[in-house]
């Protein structure tokens, strides 16, 4: 056997019942990378998955400052490998080596881990909450099996399943993960599950706390995520894949976190195009193609007043998606895609003013392309018309009044983000009145005058929203700690015997700097 | 026409497209009471929808002093009418006057409302996250849809749709409610939403912040949790009417938070039955019994170690079922469901040493019953044996071996308390440390030397649990302001300009005192 093998139950071993194998293609060549990848069978699924339970039983006893060692140990390895693990990275996935992989995603990716193992060394993340009278207390804590974590295809690193957001939010809650790479990139996930193996063999935590299966199929896809062991699921990629495994394990009853599609749609009020339509042009065309368009966040509907502004700006956006050449894509399913979503925009009445393409010969590429329809007719079959056409693929909505456009707005889906450029002189204001609530409504981040692209790592970031962007909109992929807390159960004791107590949950404070609710109050103090 | 009509936008009005009418039983006697209900067809769901959206949209610029005042002023009212409403209810459920409905339950969904209404005023609940540096920040805010709330047999005011803990919890985010009576107690119902209308009409709040539908058929059902324009759904009741609406909610992305079933186990390590045998048969007796068993947290599971304290344990709590007489079940519903699962268990192995007939006559009543099966029996077939039979039913599982013990615990499903009583002596420690990590993951609630029955509403109280006990292990039903989180959306707010932000993500701190987590500290102070 020449696969590579799986890391099952603390062992790098031969993937079993192997259902195939599979190989990565170097996007901008189209040819194959060496190396053979398995693809699982249930037998690694359900020994993962035991495995994990094993293992969540086992960190349940840890304190965090293990898990967050861990995960420090693992930032630093990333580091010091950085050039190798991002060369790999580049033949995998097109993506630039600067500035993008180096300098970019990696660096947010070992803070991503820092920044969660922070928050977990914290402690104030859990809510702990004391009523000393009733003695009734409550904390979130760890799921009792691991996460299994299905990375996408568009960030190797930042949300790479054996080390980005998802992985790092769910260790640092406490729980193991299996980690289920994109089959884009096998290579840069070894490399990284493989760093991470040497800092978890170094570590306090139990060897199944990090798993890794390579590819599986649909229904061991479904096996795993619907598992009476497994702890809960993240997926984030293509909506029909996400969504049939958010079937499995709703049905279940199985948490699961998916970010499957966005438009991000963007308003640009009248006004706002009369004061600053060159200025908004050039940094929406940037924010389009920018990556060749393969970001969660990429502006896929802009929404605009069809008068002489309007008209005017669409004119310059159109002029700079035709002067603009294709971006490399990520791989022949990003092209294919863009085509078929073309069409099918094409078919729903949105005609094409720029690109719209596949560019011939060796590699992925597809032009840049912009499309246009009217709100009156994007208002009659709004469901074709917003489908996000992963890539750098864009349509104008022009409205032929105001009321359009709040009618288009009603019409949306949810979204990731949804942005709204308005006038600095307050003439639009009066509109916006009227659309913010409700935009408000159908998008996780709400944004001024600004392109979506560009996910800052904060506490206060929300990357999440209404369907279908996510399943659930009450919880956000990025910023720690709150992306922590997708991965974690609320319990209850009531008058369970002091000693017995999680350290968090005792009358003295465990840190003495942990925030805790204690009969009505916030406090750093003991009960 | 001579059904009651229904709350739908703003107006009493006969339902639409009626379906069929219902009328109350006494439970007592088995008797009609007077009063017909409309069953509502899909025009009534549809209306209801649309005008919830509407009213959501219009609350999100309010204050939040509005709908605290609201529930203040209609918890003042219910009290009022105490007499009026305890009244109905005794005749429609069958629960006594006192010590139940008027001196504990009412007051117990008086105090919820105020809760979630001081919580609503606080602010804190809201978890505002600001980065100064980045102007990024975030908040949790109302769904912008109504809530539908589907509420339960049981308890016909504290979790009654248009007064319980998910009406206050879903108006104190900031989200209007439709309101789904039980069939068991329209009347009811019908008094304490009319009381609602009437603190309704002197708020500001808008007239669709509050909808009430009698009944509805499962497809319409369906369509409410579904529809686009629905913020959230919330059920509890029975596990296949539960878990159909959960699947329909799921399909469409719709958050719905569902408590379908609870067997409670109450784990009895054998160094505690040796010390107190006798008060521990007495109280846990008290609590399978209390209210004929219909508490969604009533022990329908009991572990112990057959020895010869065991034994003799059992023996004394067998001679207490026996000697007990029947109490007054909620309906003929209950008393069916108490015999199908008494059989389904039987057949799989367990046998009746208590009870197990229904009382024949007028009205609805069962024997207590208890039942017991080996360890060696309940693992090879736990499912049918851990089904709950809601009412006085309980199923002793007798384990050979301490290692039984711990390989039931790993066989239960998700529950929403787990209790486990051990010697004051320290001599079960040992045991306690083995299954309590296990039976952690199974619970919402961990108890020590406690019977789960009696729900405490304190900010710490966990009501909730891992599937099939709830859809979520994240949240609680009872205690605020967590009941609040489960109907809020997480709104991120980029760059947006400082008078367009929401009052609680300003610099000023809106009321002084809210904390907020600002540049990564929690404050009550400005950004």
């Amino acid at each position: 056997m020449s696969e590579f093998p799986v890391l099952v139950n603390g062992t790098w071993r031969p993937a079993l019942e192997l259902r195939g194998s599979f190989h990565a293609l170097d996007p901008a060549t189209g040819e194959e990378i060496p190396g053979d990848y398995p693809i699982s069978g249930a037998a690694d699924a359900e020994e993962a998955v035991r495995a994990g339970r094993k293992a969540a039983l086992d960190m349940m006893s840890l304190s965090p400052d293990v898990v967050a060692a861990f995960l420090e140990d693992y930032a630093a390895l990333i580091e010091g490998r950085a050039p190798r693990l991002a060369a790999m990275a580049v033949r995998e996935t097109g993506l630039a080596l600067e500035p993008r992989l180096l300098s970019v995603e990696i660096p947010r990716t070992v803070f991503q881990l820092r920044q969660a193992a922070a928050c977990a060394r914290e402690r104030s993340w859990r809510r702990a909450v004391i009523d000393t009278k009733a003695d009734i207390r409550s904390i979130l804590g760890p799921l009792g099996g691991a996460v299994a974590v299905f990375g996408p295809n568009n960030f190797p690193f930042a949300y790479n399943a054996a080390a980005g957001t998802d992985f790092a939010s769910a260790l640092a809650a406490g729980n193991p993960v299996i980690a289920k790479a994109h089959p884009l990139h096998p290579g840069t996930t070894r490399l990284l599950a493989e760093t991470a193996w040497d800092a978890l063999l170094r570590s306090g935590l139990p060897r199944s706390a990090v798993q890794l299966l390579y590819h599986v199929g649909p229904d061991d896809g479904f096996r795993l995520v619907s598992h009476p062991l497994i702890g809960a699921s993240s997926f984030t990629g293509g909506r029909p894949g996400g969504l049939a495994l958010k079937a499995a394990a709703d049905r279940a009853g199985k948490p699961i976190y998916v970010e499957t599609s966005s438009v991000n749609p963007v308003v640009l009020l009248p006004g706002a195009l009369r004061a600053s339509s060159g200025e908004i042009a050039a940094e929406l065309f940037a924010s389009c193609t920018l990556g060749a368009g393969q970001f969660c966040t990429q502006p896929g509907v802009i929404v605009l007043l069809d008068d002489a502004a309007g008209g005017s700006f669409f004119e310059d956006l159109k002029a700079r998606f035709l002067a603009s050449g294709p971006g490399q894509l990520l791989g022949k399913t990003v092209r294919d895609g863009m085509e078929s979503a073309i069409e099918a925009m094409s078919a729903a009445g949105a005609e094409i003013v720029a690109g719209g393409r596949r560019i011939e010969g060796s590699g992925f590429r597809f032009e840049n392309t912009l499309l246009r329809v009217p709100a009156s007719r994007f208002l009659k079959t709004p469901e074709p018309l917003q489908q996000e056409a992963f890539g750098a693929v864009s349509l104008g909505i022009l409205a032929a009044t105001e009321a359009e456009i709040l009618a288009v707005a009603e019409e949306l889906e949810g979204n990731l983000t949804g942005s709204v450029y308005s006038a600095p002189d307050g003439s639009d204001d009066a509109l916006y009145a009227r659309l913010a609530p409700i935009l408000r409504t159908k998008v996780g981040r709400l944004l001024n005058d600004k392109v979506p692209t560009g996910v800052t790592v904060t506490a206060a970031m929300v990357h999440g929203g209404p369907f279908p962007a996510t399943g659930h909109p009450g919880f956000t992929s990025v910023g720690y700690p709150a992306a922590m807390t997708r991965f974690a159960a609320l319990h209850g004791y009531d008058r369970v015997r002091p000693e017995r107590l999680p350290a968090e949950l005792r009358d003295k404070n465990p840190t003495g700097a942990m925030w805790r609710m204690i009969d009505g109050g916030w406090t750093r103090g003991d009960a």
